[in-house]
């Protein structure tokens, strides 16, 4: 039988950098992309398509594109947010230019969160990435959709697990590349986890897999992994370090810790083409750079 | 059906205090304990009857244990090494006081480690620990033990788990109240968890029930707490704000925190009878007479 292995999907150039005060040079964040290949990623979240004056961090996404590596093996996403994002992803291949690999699409499930971080409703986000996946795909560009606040709503407390399958169904309609189920606040915990991607999974029934994307707000992170990966997930969103955070939710601290997820996950005899030392080694150095301690417990115990 | 439940073993006036570099008053240990009860614990390891020289935060035991709530319903746990702590546990009780009401056994799956840690080889442990069992069950006090190391050893790196079921089988010969693995140095992983305590089950085939008691070293400690309610664990070692750790591992850090599993937990449908509000409060507290942050994550995140 063939070792079971999983997908590291680094989310650290995007979710990772987006909730830092100071603005990082386009130079490091191209620099500290390279360290995340040399480590094994082979597919990142590199920049989002959002207005530079809801996220200033992101400002320069044109220009890390530009400056990428040109591998064959990696797969650059960009986050669209929007129509509006999609096209700018769109418009970083033009020219003959490699531009982004695929967009990642995101619409939230809460009325509440969804207009306070993204000006739209539920049903307004259906309908706009039904659009945009729609778009992206007879303009010939990759893309797969995140579905947000999947695990809780910061403000509006729990979120019904019918609410997210509804979603689910409407964007499986459009065949996204992927489908995936965010803890964006960090409140969601293994029965939940179990409970969630067992019912997406039988309503996807193999047509269309699976990522998630949890943050370690309660401890629960990593638990969450481990749940996501029994109930048949393959994919999974990590920051190096632990980076990250949502500027527009109250209190979320960082995604998983990618040292974290690879330790556990090889340890577990679950391979994931990542160097471990090397990602340690990285964490390190762009530690350096930020001026603090991240927080990957992997990291610290070596 | 009934609603599922586990117990929480209170660890943080042994493990949690055993580490900390100034030896916090004995008043002070006694206001934590009774915060504790007030949050919903239950039982509680108190203290541990080693020699002060080695472990100088524990040399007022038996302060400590005379300065107890008399509470019918609480169990207090005294943590006994070799057969001199299962005579010191015993004198406290003598005179009519109340004392311990229970004896932790400990033996250390691991050659080297248990060399360092209490000056004995595995062998040895064995021997020591039935005998430590039958005395203290003849004298009258209830008791169970601890395999620790039991999921990797700091010297030795990995710890087969044949050791670790050929340990239980001598243990379970002697039928202590309960048997529990513990993973000292934090490097354990849930796919190691379902397998250990999976076969653990089997051996004992509910004949004594399992505890578990993890450190999140790793980041792996909730996850491992998951695995180990699947597996059938029912009881769970965890300290307020995650303080603790073993002063002979190397960089061992704290036990997962009281206020993390709990969450985890409660919020999976599972009754642990502990209020989560009372149990950050207390952990405010204690920070404040420690006068630093303590590492749980939902103390933080609220």
């Amino acid at each position: 039988m063939a070792q079971e292995s999983i997908e590291l999907v680094e989310v650290g150039p995007r979710d990772g950098l987006q909730n830092e005060p100071d603005i990082i040079g386009t130079s490091d964040k191209l620099a500290l992309i390279e360290r995340m290949i040399d480590y094994g990623a082979r597919r990142l979240e590199i920049a989002s398509f959002v207005h530079p004056k809801r996220v200033p961090q992101m400002a320069d996404a044109e220009d890390v594109i530009a400056g990428l590596p040109d591998r064959k093996d990696v797969t650059y996403i960009g986050l669209t947010l929007n129509k509006r994002g999609v096209m700018r992803g769109l418009a970083t291949r033009e020219g003959g230019k490699r531009g982004i690999d695929q967009a990642g699409c995101v619409l939230v499930a809460s009325d509440t969160f969804g207009q306070k971080n993204q000006g739209q409703t539920i049903a307004e986000g259906i309908a706009e990435n039904r659009d945009m996946i729609r778009f992206a795909k007879a303009e010939g560009l990759r893309v797969q959709v995140t579905i947000s606040a999947a695990f809780g709503c910061p403000f509006e407390g729990e979120v019904k697990p019918e609410t997210i399958l509804a979603i689910a169904e409407e964007m499986a309609a459009e065949s996204p590349e992927e489908i995936a189920l965010a803890d964006t606040i960090g409140v969601g915990v293994p029965a939940q986890v179990e409970d969630l991607f067992g019912r997406l999974s039988e309503l996807l029934d193999g047509r269309i897999p699976m990522r998630c994307h949890f943050h370690d707000t309660r401890g629960t992170g990593i638990a969450n992994a481990w749940s996501a990966y029994k109930a048949g997930v393959r994919s999974f969103d990590a920051s190096l370090g632990g980076l990250g955070g949502c500027p527009f939710a109250p209190k979320a601290t960082g995604n998983i810790a990618t040292e974290d997820l690879i330790y556990m996950m090889e340890r577990s005899g679950v391979a994931t083409g990542i160097n471990l030392d090397a990602a340690i080694a990285a964490n390190r150095g762009f530690a350096h750079t930020l001026g603090r301690e991240l927080p990957s417990r992997v990291a610290r115990a070596a």
